[in-house]
Formats: C-alpha cells, sequence, structure tokens
C-alpha cells in the first residue's frame, strides 16, 4: 500500500451547503483549524481510530451545492441568535473561512432541472472544486432536506435502463440520487446523511461497484436513535419483553418544517423505526412521531416513553428526554464520514463502507444495530489497517 | 469433564430468605416450575447461556436463613397488596411450594452472636439442607440488607490472622462475612447481590483461592445502574463530555428503609455511583441519591439527568426515568445465579466468577464496567464451554 | 323550597353502560355504599359541596344504555386483569351490586337505527327505570366513546325543524343526541362526559330551555387537561411568555382505540387543546397528539412540554408527565355529576349548569378555564344554597 | 391621599449588588430603559398593578451592598458566558448604566462587624444614596446568599432588649437583620427575597410597626415552589389524595454553592418544603433536596415526583422536570417588589404588606398558599386603589 500523508489536501463537499448542519460544519472546521475549540465529538480525533493516517483537520477544504439563495454566514447568524450556538468570539474568528466556503458553493440542482444535465453540471463542479483547490481526492455528503421516499421501479434495477431513461431525462430520480450518480462518476466517495435515497438505487450500487466508488449511508445517527441502539440492545440482553416503545421528537429547524411535509416525513420515520422492531423483533408496539414546534428551533427535544414486561408478569416502564442540538450533534458525524471515507477511498477501498455503520439510522448492507457492536467494528477497522501499515 | 445432568437436583439458599428478592424467587420458581408464567428476564432459557447443562428449573431447592420472624407467605402478600406483584390465581397456585420454602428456612445469624459458633451452625444447617434434600450442590446467594461498609484492618489480610480472631470471637466480622464462610468451607459457591462485605475481604478470598470455592458479588445490577453502564459508554464512544451525572433514587421497601440509615446507604452509594466514573473518567461530577419514600413500596423510581458538551462546546442534556420494581427485577438475576454458579461448580470451576460480571454493580475483579462487554464475555463463555463438550 | 331528603331515591343511568368508566363508577358505588373504600376523588363527600342535601350514595341506583354485547362483570375482569385496577375482595363483595346493574342495562341505539324510534324507545327505558326503582329522579349521562365531530347545518338550528326532520327520519344526529333529546324530554338533567356532541345542539338547547331541563358537558376533565387548567393560568399570572405547549398522550383502553380514528380524534383534540389558546392567546403554538399504545391499557400517559420566555428573552422550559388511569379519574366526577345534577333539578333549576365547570374540559356557556375559579364557582354555589336553606 | 406622579425618582437598593439576580435587576432596567427588551414577567407593567401610579421603570436608580470584590459587570460577563443568559447587543449598549449601579455600590457588612457601627454606617449608606441621586424613596431587597436559620432567644423578643444589646454588640443577629434594622430605622420599605431572617425577628417586627415602616418576606418564589402553589392546591381540589411528594434541585450558580452548606440549606428547605405541607396535611410524606451541580450554572433544574392515590385505592403519579435560569426568573420579581413596596409606602401604607404574598415561598403573615388566590388578592389591591382614586 502507497504510504499516504496526513498533509495530504481534501475536499469536503455537502449536498445542503448553506444548511445549519453544512453551517456548522464550515463553522467548526474553521475553530478547530485555529484552534478555537476542543475537538468534542470526533472519534477521528480520539485513538484508535486518529491512529489511522486521515488527513489533518486543517487540510479539508470546504465547497458545495445549494438551492437556497440564503448564505452559511446567515444560517451561522441565525442558529446563534435563535439557538445559542457558537459564541460571537469564534463567529468573528471563523468570518473568513466562512467566506470562502460560501465562495465555493454552487446552485444545486433544480426541481425539474434536466437529470443528464444536471449530473454533468455536478460532475463538473466537483472536478473544478478540486482542480482549483488542488485537492488529492473529494468526498460528498449529502446533509440536504428529507426527500420523500422513492418508488422503485424496474428502471431502478438496472445501471443499463438507468442510463438509458437518464439521457432521455425520464428517470424518475431524486436529486440526492442525481448528486450521488454524479460523485460515483467521479469516482469520489458519497455518504448519505439523511434518509433520501441517494446511491440506494439497486442501479446506483451496480454503477458505483463497477467503478468501484465508495459509498455509506443512510441517516446520521445522532440523538434518538442513538439512544435506541444502546438502550434496545440492553432490554434484548436482560431478557426484558418491550411491550411498546412510543418515540416522541420536537423541534423547530428547517428540517423539522419539511419533516412537517407527510411524505418527507414517511421517510424520516421509516429510518428513526427501523431499529427497534429489528433488535427486539415484531412483538414490541413501536411509534414515532415527528411535530414542528417552532419555538424550539435547532433543539431536538425526544420524548420515548419505554413500556416493558419483567418476571412475573410485572410491567415496568423507562422514559427518556433527549434535548440535544441536531447540528452540533451531526457536525463533527460529518466530518468524521470526510475524513474516514476519503482515506478508505485514498487506500483502495470500494464499495459500501459497512465499518461506518455506528453513524447511521440505516446503516447500508448491515444488519447489526446494536451500537457498541457497530463501534467495534470501527475500531477494529482501525487497528487493523494500523497494524497493516 | 465428566458429562453432568441437567436433572440433578440442586439447591439455592438464600440469606434473607423471607426479603422481597427471596421471596419474589420462592413464587417465580413455583410458577415457573408449574407454567404459569414465562421465564421472562432468566439469560439460562435464553440462547447461548441455555445449551449449557444447567440444571433445570424444576430441580431447584429453596431454602434460606432470615433473622425475621415473618415467613415468606407474608411477604408475598405484602409484594401483592402494596406493589401490585403476582396475580392471586399465581399465589394460590404456588401456595405449597411456598410452605415448602418456609419450611427450608433457619434461623439467620443475630446481630451480637458468637462468630465461630454461628458459621459452625450455618454449615450446619447448609449440609442438613442438601442432605435432606438430596442436593448435588448449594448456590449460597446473599440477598439480606444492605450493611454498612466494612473498614478493613490487618486481621482481615490474612486467612490465619483471621481464622484464629473468629475462634475468640475477635474478628469484626458482619453477617454478610460469616455466611461466606460457612458457603466456602462447605465448598458451595457463595454469591453476594447486595453491597455487603460478603467474602470480598482478602482474608476470606485467600481461603476461597485456597479451598478452590467459586465466589462473586457484588451487588445486582437490576436498574438505574444497568442504564448507567449501557449510556455512559455510548456517550463515550460518541466523544461526547459529560459533565455531570445526578441521579436520585426513590424507592419504599425495606430495602429503602434500611438506606435510610447514612451507614448503609454509604454502601450503597459506592456500588452505584462508581460506574459512571469508571467509563467516563474523574472529569464528570457524579452524584447519587437515595431517598425512602414510603408510598412507592417496592416501585424504584429513579430521575438522572446527564448534562453533556458536544461540539463547539454546546451544552446539552439527557434525562432518563426509571420505573421498576426491584424484586421483579433481581428474581430472574438471583435464579440465573444460582443456576450458573452451580455448575461453573459442577464443572470444576473455581475462584472468582468473573464471567457473571453482567449481573453486577461491583463485579469483582473486573474492570470492565460496558453492560455489552459483560453479556458478551457471559456468551462466550457459554459457547466455548458448549463447543468443548 | 321544598325540603329535600338526602334518602331519597335516584337513578344515575349511563350511556355506555359497560364501558370502563361506567363500569369502574358500578363497582365503586357499591363499594362506597359497602365501605369498602373510602371517598377519595368525590368532591360531595367533601365540605363545602358536601352540605347540600344530595342523595345520599348509598341511595343511588345505576342502569344504562349499552350497544356492545359485553357485560359489565368482563369490564371490570379486564380493568383488574390487564390495568390492575380493584382489589379481588372488592370485586368479589360487589358482584352481586354489578350484577343488579346489569340487569339494569338496556340495548343502546344502533347505528342505523330509525331516530324517532330510537328517541322513543330511549324514553320508554328511562321512564321504565325510574318505575321499576321508585326513582323520584334519574341524571342521563354520556361516558361512551367519542362520536367524530358533527357538522351543524340548518336543520340543527331550530327545533321545530330539527323535530320535524326527526319524524321523517332525516335529521343526521349522532346517538349522543337522540339519547340527549330522550332525557330532555323527559326532564331529565342529561350531562355529556364526553366530546361527543350530546345536547350542544342549538336545536337541542332549545328545547331543553323550553321545556326546563338541565344540561351540562362536554367532555370530563381527568388528567393532562386539567393540569392545563392550572399551569397555563400560572404562567400568564406571572407575565411568562409561553411560546409553544406540545403534548403528547399516550393510552391503550378502548377510548383510546375509537381515538385512533382520525374523525374521532377530532372532537378530543378540539376540546384538550381549547384551554391553553384561551388562556395564554394566539400567540402559543399548541400541539396536541393522541395515539393508541395497546400495552398501556386504561393507564393515560401524558408528556407535555411547554416551552417559554421570561425576562431578557430567556427561554425556559417546563415539561410534566401524567400517568392516571383514566377511568379510575373520571368515575368518581361521574358519581358528582350525577348528585349534583340530580339535586339541581331537584331544587327547581333548569338550563345549562355553568356551576359544574370544573367538571369539564369545554364547559357549556363558560369561558372562564381556570380550574380554581371554577372550583370556587362550584363551592359558593354549595355556600349559596346552604345558606339560602 | 396625596396625589403621586409616576415620574418621580426612587431608588432600588440591593442587599447582595453583585449577585446573579442584582446584576439581572441592573442589566434589565437598563435594557427596559432603552427600550431593548419588553418588559416579560413583569406584573406591575400589566393590568390591573400597571393601572397603580407606580413610579415609571425609566426613575428606578439603582445601588447596593456586596461583600465580595467582583463587579456588576463580571457577574454579567459571567452569565452570559458560562449560562448563555443576555445578548451581547444587550450587554454593550447597557455597559454604562451598570458602571453607574457599579458606583452606587457600598461595602457590606463584614463577617465579625460591630453590629450597632454597622447598622449606623448602612443608615448613611442609604441615606447617602437617596440624597445624591435625589430620591423620593429607596426600597431595600435582600438578595443576599441565604444564611443559616437564626435561633430565636429572649434577646430577640422585644425591641428595649434588643437594642440594648446591639449597643453592646451582644445580640446575635445575622446581616440580613442588621440591614433590616437599618431601613426600618430610616422608614424604607425593607423585602427580604432570601429564606434568611431579615426582618422576621419578633423585636425587629415590633420595631417596624412602631415605625410605621413596610416590611414584607421571604423567599422569592420563582420556580419548583411555584409550580407547589397551584399544582398541590389542585390535587386538594379534586379530592385526590397526594401519598408523597418527592422534590429534587440540582443547580450550579452561588445559590447552589452555599447552599450546600448544611446550615443553608436548611433555611432554603423550611421555605421549600413547608407549602405542601400546609396545603395537604400531614398524611402527605414530603422530600426536597437542593443538590449543587456544577455544570448547570444558573440553570436550576427541578423534577418533583408527586404520587397520588385517586378512586378505589388506584395509585397514580405526575412528574415534573423544571428548567429554570433562576436570576431571569426573579429579576422581574425583584422590580416588581421595589415598585409595589415603594408605592404603599409613599400612599402611607405600614407594616406588613401581606398583599405581595405571591411573591415569596414563606409570606409572612399570610397561610393561603394557593397561587391563584395571592393573585386574586394583589390584582384586588390594585383594583380597590385604582378606584379609590
Amino acid at each position: 500500500m502507497t504510504p499516504i500523508r496526513r498533509d495530504r489536501r481534501i475536499g469536503l463537499w455537502l449536498i445542503g451547503a448553506s444548511g445549519n448542519v453544512a453551517a456548522t460544519v464550515a463553522i467548526g472546521l474553521s475553530a478547530l483549524r485555529r484552534k478555537l475549540i476542543r475537538p468534542v465529538g470526533l472519534l477521528t480525533e480520539e485513538l484508535p481510530v486518529s491512529s489511522l493516517p486521515l488527513a489533518a483537520l486543517s487540510r479539508i477544504v470546504v465547497g458545495g451545492h445549494e438551492i437556497d439563495r440564503r448564505q452559511v454566514r446567515q444560517t451561522i447568524a441565525e442558529l446563534h441568535e435563535r439557538s445559542g450556538l457558537f459564541s460571537e468570539r469564534v463567529i468573528r474568528a471563523t468570518a473568513a473561512d466562512v467566506r470562502a466556503v460560501e465562495r465555493n458553493t454552487r446552485r444545486g440542482i433544480a426541481l425539474r432541472e434536466n437529470a443528464a444535465l444536471a449530473v454533468a453540471r455536478v460532475r463538473r463542479d466537483l472536478r473544478e472544486f478540486a482542480r482549483r483547490n488542488r485537492l488529492e481526492r473529494v468526498a460528498v455528503i449529502n446533509v440536504a432536506s428529507t426527500e420523500p421516499p422513492l418508488r422503485i421501479t424496474p428502471v431502478h434495477q438496472s445501471w443499463d435502463r438507468l442510463a438509458t431513461a437518464l439521457k432521455a431525462n425520464r428517470a424518475a430520480l431524486p436529486a440526492s440520487s442525481l448528486y450521488a450518480i454524479a460523485a460515483i462518476e467521479e469516482r469520489m466517495p458519497y455518504v448519505n446523511f439523511t434518509p433520501s435515497a441517494g446511491a440506494d438505487v439497486p442501479a446506483i450500487r451496480e454503477r458505483a461497484a463497477a467503478l468501484g466508488a465508495c459509498i455509506m449511508g443512510a441517516d446520521g445517527k445522532t440523538g434518538e436513535t442513538l439512544l435506541k441502539s444502546v438502550l434496545a440492545p440492553m432490554f434484548r440482553d436482560r431478557g426484558l419483553r418491550v411491550l411498546s416503545w412510543a418515540g416522541h421528537n420536537i423541534l423547530g429547524n428547517r428540517d423539522g418544517q419539511v419533516l412537517n411535509s407527510p411524505a418527507a416525513k414517511a421517510s424520516k420515520l421509516r429510518t428513526k423505526d427501523g431499529i427497534v422492531k429489528s433488535v427486539l423483533g415484531p412483538g414490541t408496539q413501536t411509534h414515532t412521531a415527528i411535530e414542528f414546534i417552532e419555538s424550539l428551533d435547532d433543539w431536538k427535544t425526544a420524548w420515548d416513553h419505554i413500556h416493558f414486561e419483567g418476571f412475573l408478569g410485572t410491567r415496568m416502564a423507562m422514559q427518556f428526554i433527549w434535548q440535544g442540538c441536531d447540528s452540533a450533534l451531526a457536525a463533527p458525524l460529518v466530518i468524521d464520514l470526510a475524513r474516514l471515507a476519503e482515506y478508505h477511498a485514498a487506500t483502495g477501498g470500494t464499495g459500501v463502507m459497512t465499518h461506518l455503520a455506528c453513524y447511521f439510522k440505516a446503516p447500508m448492507d448491515v444488519r447489526e444495530h446494536q451500537f457498541s457492536r457497530q463501534i467495534d467494528a470501527l475500531r477494529r477497522y482501525a487497528l487493523d489497517r494500523t497494524r497493516a501499515r
């Protein structure tokens, strides 16, 4: 294996570049580079993952696509004023870096844009980003708003058919999948941090495999679902019989606003609800709700009520309340994923990056939902690679 | 290894035989034997642990020591009336078996009893229990009220010194340790389900090692602490910085009443508080409180407030509320431990049974506090033993 | 005013006579009569309301209409087994009284029954109930399942038109309104403990006024909404600005099952949601959800998240969790209402019984939603009447 | 009655002038004057209280005593950085006004200072404050740290004896009482916002009555106790039997630190615990805990578990979690109290200001603990006075 240098320049291309998560990534990377904050929440800065020759935090250049006219700095200002994120000192000290990200932002795929032309344009944007910034590699991460679920039809089943349909602009593909195709064609790793379809379409997976592109998703595991992935195994491992698990989420950011539309909500609930059933089996009644409560802004608050039966039919309950700031929880995971995906591609990895399962609500090709095992898998990956060098 | 039969008769000797946990074990074992309930909460009835040739549930005879005049049936009636445990149908159907347990109950060690005589008497009780019931082996489990912490002095450091002091009735040893000595001398496995000293005294450990007796403890992990042992690792593994973890427990049973005494409470708080510090390090402020709220009876309610810092210094919180019935949570663990400890001894095992760590708040000789790893260790033990046969 | 005697015999006629609330009323009244329980939760047994010459608890005869084939004793058995209500001792001691209630139960109005015939039949049932049991008066209380909201059309606006339409079987009226008409025609007080239409239709109110019949409703205020009616005034009175109030209810009884239908849920949410807006004004975002979680049975669990702004724009939160048993909360209110409505009618009262507002989520003709003021109004009523005698 | 003008200049003298509450009062009054914030949380800005001719917010001059060397601006900066209070814009815009408050701050009474000299010095400070700022009247409010409970001895029973003992420096009086004496001697209203003794000593009350000075206290009712004062009456008024009420408070500010000392905590718990017993009677077991959790800073978090029995012995529970910022909750109450106390004195009022009970956990000479009635009393006072004019 070719030795790789930590000081190589890499790119992090964000679909949804002016959104809350992207803005927090932008200001956060700048603050880390300028030593204004500690790398709290980054597994890539802790052993054993940090022993991998990942690109240095200071060598990551951020750019992305965005369909909104809003600039990153506006998102930052709003998160500060409405949700209390970031100190004014950090905002001031990172302002120039944030402008640089804004300059690296390109117009995203519009709703009725011709699909083939859109893919071609996105590919040009990605290439140009890499060239202008002299980047060795670029990781593409989707942090845009959740799309409605994609209904898979025969045209989505093989790359031949899909490619033909694309050329004729007849393929019903959401924007997330067009971005995925563009990244894959450019052999850039593509990571889907949302529940949208992205690369998780049979034809696109076939294409990624053929080209040896790295892909992974779906839906970043930041809060309530993270708790489910440690608590559900605990109930199972203690032999307690969970009768019902009712989760209620309230939040007020644009993510919440988008999820107010029934179609987008359907996508989200699928990934949120799956873990409990998958770990505890069909005997557990599950319910997951998401509601838009404007005043909460970026503070996602979740109440989960877990009703379970123990010995001698005794019925007991556990409840938890999670009060997390979505952007602050998601941003370090996105940075981790960019570094790990780029490293995987840089060292010849291809296909689905199942070792990154711990970052996702619905990890591709992974049936293990227990968080502790997913973390162990990532650690093992790091230890194996470190030893191999 | 000699093949052992599942239909061997074994004994489960409970210190505190008329207490809530013991009474729930007695009625529960009878109900299981009579197929009135399902084995919810018993790991020994689930793969892979169930593949071990453990003694059948129907072959376990229960007896024990008790200092209170109260009978098991009275405790059962009180748990039913005040805490809503057990159906009347189960109480009626198991009444004869419960009487049998009462007949197997002997007077426990009194407060100022001569230590050497007490040990001798307990040994006779244990031997007689085994003989009368034609038991192949007896597991002794301490489920009595929590004792104040034992101050270890030089006399506790070597068996020679301790044995001499015992004979002269000069050894300051709590009852739990006298029972432990009696069990060890009889080569019966001794398991400490409470935070009392029990066998965890250097001199007694030395004696157990010399005689090849199996020991384990301390303090059954049933509720709030079980949650700590899955949640603390989650915060660590996500790189989130836990600033403070404040746990408040309220309960109303006799356990709670005893814990109202500052000395007993000190023992309990030590085992409850240790896990968080052990997993998250000294940077986390911890606070654990236990209060006696009479109306709650056996329903232990816990509120834990976990304050943590994420990316960019964002402060967030998780809170949980646990409403568990202590006896119903503890009883299946006690049954599991009896079967597993007896099996270990039956197959030539000796010393500290570290593979049983998942059952304890403060497992002897085990520094791993992550519940998922402790469960994996037990499963590995079961798989290794099953394959070896 | 004619003196009235406490030992007069009165009737309590329940629409939904085999449902959870009705069954709890039946067993509860019997247990009170037999001095097996204390009158916890009955305002009519506490000063100053108890100083009114209400009919004695032992003189209340229960009967009702029911469309289900289920008997009261089956409901009682199910509530006992699944929700832990009632001791077996009370169930046994009240069995004969419960049978008597069953014998007083008549077939309810079926879905497509002819409206005029149904009203006539119900009137006969009510008269026969009073006659056979030698009752001085009967109070009719609707505790049946929630119906979808009624769309008021011109035919519902005047009694003339409605009566004509009824005869022609052309009046779209839900069963609750047909029962209300029957009661009113019989000059029996009608109380609506559900959010269904009942007597709250302009034409029926007109008729009640013409005949001097007493009516009141709607929707018993038992749990989450009761809390709203003390907490919302507190926030207002402290000048705190409530930004959002998100309430989530989960429950598993038949009430919950019926509310799973969107139409019935709409009725319920209207009465549940109104209080907060009414007290705090339109500036507060409100959200109320009800979900059917089967394992909870009769245990309604509610989580309310109240987000508010204080001085200097500081945003704070209060959350509450309510774990109440719906039937046990509702039954004493129903008994209170029967006694108070009968007393009101017995002493010449007519029209809307606004002094009973404290019992309802959406009290008819009352705009005061603050619980403390509603209670004060009831107390004032009792004091005025007591002094007047 | 002499007409009084809203534009009169009045003084607000704070004992504990650099503490969290005082600093929030200082910045808040400035921000209100400059129209940077809305008067959220001020009853004196809402009808009917606002109809009284209270001194205008812009005419209140702030000063005070402080024993710490810390300046108000440092407290403001710390509250901003650690607890997220105030926007930077407000901090900047109010900086000059805050400096003015600092210039009005005088050295507080030291631990072993001669009592008579201390009183004399404080009186001079108060007079000089009024003179220099041309104030018509000054209200003195104690917002200093909680003191240990005062043991009342014969010397505290009459003013003659106490005055003699004071001259001889033999009277065991805490600082709060010396400030109270100074204010009373100057005929300035004295309000005790803490659980310390202040003016609530028989001899001092005698002196206040003799001089016609206005006094009130004790302990501002801001959060958990405010909830108790609406929820306890609700349980009582519904006839529900509260078995236990267990309240747990965690907080991290200096108030919390002081309360970590058992003596100071004893003062606090007395006022916090009293309401529930007073409303619900001795049958309810109460428990109140306060713990210092440093990371929470000014964010007081409380969990209350209320266990109650309803009809047919059914046991149910309500729990609430309160997450409030102590300073932001207290500051508007302090401003209200200053205006209302000054107005009362200005219009010839004397003695204990019982109409201000709604502001206190343990209101002097008031046995009514129901918040809604206390608020009604204040409103009635305002309406009576308004009409009288």
